[in-house]
């Protein structure tokens, strides 16, 4: 075993040893760690943001885009957000203990389930710093540990931060190595984390599409794959056009770099004539560049031509690919063939149409009538998310403190045995 | 790409294309198609049972045991018993489509999660034929498509029958591909199929603990542990040995081969004295072999001295490690370090320590004054099963219908953004 791995399965073991503590502890017990934690995070933020400063001029240096070294400046308001978000996590109802369901069976024994925490979670992850005190807080208070593993540019952010709650964490009561954070660098690290098994029980990786990919390919430790979002708005025959046309500005302009905006607009035949040149220049008038099919260029002259690549980008970007399709068929052909089973959108005032959307477009959110920007924990009302998950194994969508937890069946008996 | 590589990808393919199908067939038409296959599966025994007869001259030539050809052998009333249990799926009542929750958001938003297949279904499997319907079965009754990949030893069996049933249930209506069975006995044919993230949902494998860990290590795409089982009864000091020698009993001998069998007893220091000699005659007689700690050599002495080895060993067999512990604690921190968090036991008649014990064990299924053995789809009351899974992630315990599902989130609006 080389030093690298050496290091992160002390973590590692560390945290596995606190879930067993972690996974039964009272709700108010987590809730005061919590608000220290937040407490310590303002107490430290001189020293939070001297920390950032040395990732802020390692990036200039680095050449980072103005857009990254934003994301990734903290000051002092922006420390006081985090611990915000710390509080908020303490107002949410505490998952863990809940009985799911309970029932008797015929021989008298009774069946339950039971929700519990997962154990100890790894998250791997790029960029923002804020990221990390998000993901500590909504893994302690679904009762999980958490090996938190950040992208190096933020590294020192994350250590100080990390150093400051975990502290204060401990001397709220919670065990050493509730949170840990692996503070080496090379890329061997995250691949160690990646197949400890024996320690973790499952792998969140948030960031770009090249890191999740990694991740899913390397991992042997069961992985939540999040994020990537090619998402349609399919604007029908039957679209109320005063609706379509704010749907579409609010999916594509309000965030695009996000993965729930909308990537590619799909719209009938029959709707394209009176419906694409309003709709491109309401877009044109944002500053949104149209890679159009040929249909849309008789009607958006301006439009570049859109290639086979177009419909299968996620662009994050003001960029919008546009697709005339001949009837809903074509449109649902479209979105299984190039969708990433993020979120998907129709407008219509046709029944059978939004029933059919509903039903057979296989994505983790699929909307009749409103904006692909709402696949959010927050906006679906869960108070919070550690991620959008895509795949469908344990959970699907916006994932809040509920999909941070397990079940296990208890059953309570008599002396009964199997016949 | 190679020929294996190739075929494999065919397969896979195809069970992709008609998943987009499966996903919303109605009810009766799955019955219809699964009624059907039972009646295949009558029709043709003979068939079956002249191809199985070329897997069991294969199994003597090779010398495999007579337990294990036993297992292999197909016959008439087997070839029924597989059909029935087709036949039972079908009263089954049918998971996708329910509505597992819905609410309004302040906006007018309605959320649901509506229940879903997941979509395609690999299984990697060993030994017995009957796995083959079973499984083909439950994957089709909830909305799946399924790609098997059964043993070498049962190759003749498992495409003789994989034929057929994929035969009828496409006469039935299903669109090709609703059934696809790997016929490459190679290891690559396996391996090939647990990468396949293009067109796999999910990975089950049944097997042993050689074929499990290969999968987990080797898999890409998502997997669900299943079943290895070192379970434990523990004798508290408050427990009725009246109670606990049925339990006991029934834990060990009724079926040692399976993975919700008692593998290790643990037994209070107070209860030993009195109760390990009277259990330990009452399972010798019944031809079980005790391997125990020193302190349980004392009120055993014909018992053999155990080992670490033992304490982490699944028998499978009419073999039992038993270890006296000083207290509760002592039990848990043993099943904490040995268990492998599927079935775990506790008689006791002291409510604190029940709820201890139902609280702190992490595991599949715990127990109080009941026989490990109920971990079962049938027993826990979901009809059928899958198999048990061992991890965490998505499903705990016994897989039924259910938990070969997702969910999707349903939005309808009336032209809501998001601000």
């Amino acid at each position: 075993m080389n030093e690298i791995e050496a290091a992160v399965i002390e973590k590692a073991k560390r945290a596995k040893s606190a879930a067993r503590v972690l996974a039964y502890l009272s709700t108010a017990a987590k809730n005061t760690a919590l608000t220290a934690m937040a407490e310590a995070l303002e107490a430290n933020s001189g020293a939070i943001v001297a920390a950032n400063a040395r990732d802020l001029e390692a990036g200039r240096k680095k050449g980072l885009s103005g857009a990254l070294i934003d994301r990734l400046m903290l000051n002092e308001a922006r420390v006081k957000e985090m611990a915000d978000g710390l509080r908020d996590v303490v107002r949410l109802p505490d998952p863990v203990g809940e009985v799911v369901a309970m029932w008797r069976r015929p021989n008298g024994l009774e069946v339950g389930q039971v929700r519990v925490p997962l154990g100890v979670i790894g998250m791997i992850y790029e960029a923002r710093p804020n990221v990390t005190v998000d993901a500590a807080g909504l893994c302690l208070k679904a009762g999980n540990t958490v090996v938190l593993r950040g992208g190096s540019e933020a590294v020192h952010s994350n250590v100080a931060v990390t150093r400051i709650i975990a502290a204060a964490a401990q001397a709220a009561g919670l065990p050493e190595g509730a949170i840990e954070f692996v503070d080496r660098t090379e890329r061997e690290a995250a691949q160690v984390l990646m197949r400890l098994n024996e320690y973790l029980d499952v792998l969140i990786p948030r960031g770009g599409a090249g890191l999740i990919q990694t991740v899913v390919r390397t991992a042997t430790v069961p992985v939540i794959e999040t994020g990537i979002g090619n998402c349609h708005v399919y604007v029908d025959e039957y679209a109320d056009p005063a609706m379509a046309e704010p749907i579409i500005i609010n999916a594509k302009c309000q965030r695009p770099g996000v993965c729930n905006a909308m990537e590619t607009l799909l719209v009938h035949k029959k709707a394209a004539p009176s419906f694409l040149p309003v709709i491109a220049a309401a877009l044109k008038q944002r500053g949104v560049e149209i890679r159009g099919c040929p249909e849309t260029l008789k009607h958006v002259s301006w439009a570049r031509q859109a290639t086979e690549e177009d419909w299968k980008t996620e662009f994050l970007d003001l960029v919008l690919a546009v697709r005339v399709v001949a009837d809903i068929d074509e449109a649902l052909d479209h979105i299984y063939r190039y969708g990433t089973k993020h979120s998907e959108a129709i407008v219509t005032e046709n029944y059978a149409h939004a029933r059919r959307f509903l039903r057979e477009v296989d994505a983790a959110a699929v909307y009749v009538n409103a904006s692909t920007r709402f696949t959010d924990g927050g906006q679906f009302g869960f108070g919070a998310e550690i991620g959008i998950s895509t795949q469908k194994l344990h959970a699907r969508g916006p994932m809040g403190l509920k999909e941070l937890t397990t079940i296990k069946y208890i059953v309570y008996g008599e002396g009964q045995v199997r016949q």
